[in-house]
C-alpha cells in the first residue's frame, strides 16, 4: 500500500448517474446516492466515470452534477469526478470547475478518439490540461481503460508525467483487467497510487501495494468491498469477503454494467426511475434483470437497505 | 449510381481544419481553404470529420466553424459538416446549428465511447437526434468508421433507419476500407448515396452504383479525384488517374492523415502555420515532412498550387 500523504485510498465506487423522466442528471437522487455509498462502505465516489455515463453527458451537464454534488454537501475530500474528454478545451474547464469544488483529485480518461496516437501526443494533452487548469490543489488520476479507450496508458507516459508533473499527477484506475500491468506500475513508481477497476481485484492489488478499487459494482457491493479493504488492513482472512465480492462482480457483469447496475438500484429502492440510461445504452429489459436478480441470489450476496 | 434528387454526389474533402498560433481553429483560413477545393475539383466540402479533427474541439468551437463558413459565404448546398458526438445533447446542438446554416447535410458518427453497444442503443441515439432537432430539413449522412469509432453501423440499423426516417437518414460515408461492406450497403438499399472514405475506392465504388468519395486526401489531390469522377460519367478511361490517385493515398496514409495533409498545406501554401494540430495528434517532424515530399515527388503527383 503507498504511504504517500493525500492519496486517494479505499474502496469508491463508480457512481451511477440516476437520471430524470426527462433524460436530464438528477442531482438530488444523485447526492442521495452518493451519501448513501459513503454509508455503505465507500471511502470515495468517483463520478461521472465509465459507469456513470459521462461521456453521454455534455460540459454543461457534467459541470452541472459536480456543482450540485458540492453544494449539496458531498465531501470535496471524497470525490474523484471524471474529467477526461477528446477534447482539451472540455478536459481544462471541467477540471478547472472540479478543482474549484475542492475535489479530491479527478480520473482522466485520455483523449480517446483517434486511436494508436503517440505517448508525445498524450503528454501534450494532459500537459495541455494541468497548464490550462494552472492550480496546485491539482490531482490527476490516469485512466487506463484501453478496452473503452483504445487508448492504453503505457508506462512510458506515466514516467514522462511524473517526472514533469510530480505531486500533480498522483495515480492511476486501472480497468485493463490486465494483472500484470499494475502490479507492474505499483511496483515501478513508489507512491503512485494504482486502484484497479474491478472487484475481483482489489484483494490481489492489496497485496501487490494497490491503494484500493473504483469500481462499477461498488455502486451496490461496496460493503463487500470495504469488508476485504479493512479487513486486509486489520491482518484478518478475507478470502470468504473476497470471494462472494468476485461472485457478485462476475454475476452483474455477464450484463452491461450501468444497466445492470441501475436495474439493481430500481430493485433496492424499488423505484423503476433509476432504470433509465442515455442512449447509446439500453435498459435491461424485465425478463433479463429477473434473471440477473435470480443469480444474484443464488450467489447469497445481501443487497443493502435503501436509504 | 444513385440518381435520388438532392444527394451529395461527387468529390468531397474531409476538410483539414487549420488553427491559429493560440491553437483556435482559424475561421479565415478555413474559409481560403473550402474556397480554394471548390475551385480545385471539390463537389463538397465534409468539415468536422475525423481529419478535420472535429472531436478535439469543444461544442464552442464546433459551432463557430460552421456559422463561420457560412458567414463567410462557402455555399450550404456544399457543406457537410460532422455534428455527431458520444453526448446526444452535443450532437442536437450542433446538427440544429448546421441545418439553420443551410447545409445539404450532416455527416454523422455514432456514439463512440461505449463499445459493443447494440443496434437498440444506436437506433435510439439517432432517433434521438432526429426528434430533438425537429426539422424536415435534415438529411443524415452515417459515417461508418469502426477503425476509429469502434462502433459499425451495420445493415440492421441501416435499414430501421431507413424505414423510420426515409428522406432523412440518406447515405453513408464508409471508411471501414471494406469494399464488400460498402458494395453490399449500395445493392442492398437503392437510393442510398454509399461514398467510400478513401481515394483508391472512388473507382470501384462508381462501378457499384457509388455516389462519390468523402476523403482526407482530397485536400491535396481532389483535382485527381475529380478527374476520375467526371471522366468515368463522360465514360472516359480513367484508369490512370485511378492509378495516381491511389498511390497518392498510399504515399499519404503511411503517416497520421490529419498531420501529414497540414505538413502538405503548408508546403504549398509557403505557411507553416498549417503545420499545427491539436493534441493527441502531433505535428509531422522535418525529417519525416522531408520523407512524405519525396515519396509524393517520386510518384509523380503534381500537388495544386496556392490561391
Amino acid at each position: 500500500m503507498t504511504d504517500a500523504p493525500g492519496l486517494m485510498k479505499g474502496v469508491l465506487a463508480a457512481v451511477l448517474t440516476p437520471l430524470k423522466s426527462d433524460g436530464s442528471p438528477d442531482d438530488a437522487r444523485l447526492a442521495r446516492h452518493c451519501r448513501w455509498l459513503l454509508a455503505n462502505g465507500c471511502d470515495g465516489l468517483a463520478v461521472l466515470g465509465t459507469t456513470g455515463e459521462a461521456n453521454s453527458f455534455c460540459l454543461k451537464e457534467r459541470i452541472r452534477i459536480v456543482e450540485k454534488l458540492a453544494e449539496a454537501g458531498i465531501p470535496g475530500s471524497a470525490l474523484m469526478p471524471g474529467t477526461g474528454d477528446c477534447a482539451l478545451p472540455n478536459a481544462i474547464t471541467l477540471t478547472r470547475v472540479a478543482v474549484k469544488c475542492g475535489v479530491h483529485g479527478v480520473l482522466m480518461l485520455p483523449p480517446f478518439y483517434y486511436k494508436n496516437v503517440s505517448d508525445d501526443g498524450l503528454f501534450a494533452y494532459y500537459a495541455g490540461v494541468i497548464d490550462g487548469v494552472g492550480d496546485d490543489r491539482l490531482r490527476i488520476y490516469l485512466y487506463h481503460f484501453p478496452q473503452m479507450s483504445a487508448t492504453p496508458i503505457s508506462y512510458g507516459l506515466i514516467e514522462r508525467l511524473l517526472k514533469a508533473y510530480p505531486g500533480i499527477v498522483v495515480g492511476m484506475k486501472d480497468s485493463s483487467g490486465d494483472f500484470a500491468n499494475m502490479k507492474g506500475a505499483a511496483k515501478r513508481f513508489p507512491g503512485f497510487a494504482v486502484l484497479p477497476g474491478s472487484d475481483d481485484l482489489l484483494l490481489p492489488m492489496l497485496k501487490e501495494g494497490g491503494a484500493g478499487c473504483i469500481t462499477a459494482c461498488c455502486n451496490v457491493v461496496s460493503a463487500l468491498a470495504a469488508e476485504v479493504w479493512r479487513g486486509f488492513h486489520a491482518g484478518r482472512d478475507v478470502s470468504a469477503a473476497h470471494e462472494r465480492l468476485t461472485a457478485a462482480r462476475k454475476t452483474i457483469s455477464a450484463y452491461p454494467l450501468s444497466s445492470a447496475l441501475k436495474a439493481i438500484m430500481a430493485r433496492i429502492t424499488g423505484d423503476d426511475a433509476w432504470l433509465a440510461v442515455r442512449p447509446p445504452l439500453v435498459t435491461l429489459d424485465a425478463a433479463k434483470r429477473a434473471a440477473l436478480f435470480q443469480a444474484l441470489d443464488g450467489i447469497g450476496v445481501t443487497l443493502p437497505k435503501a436509504a
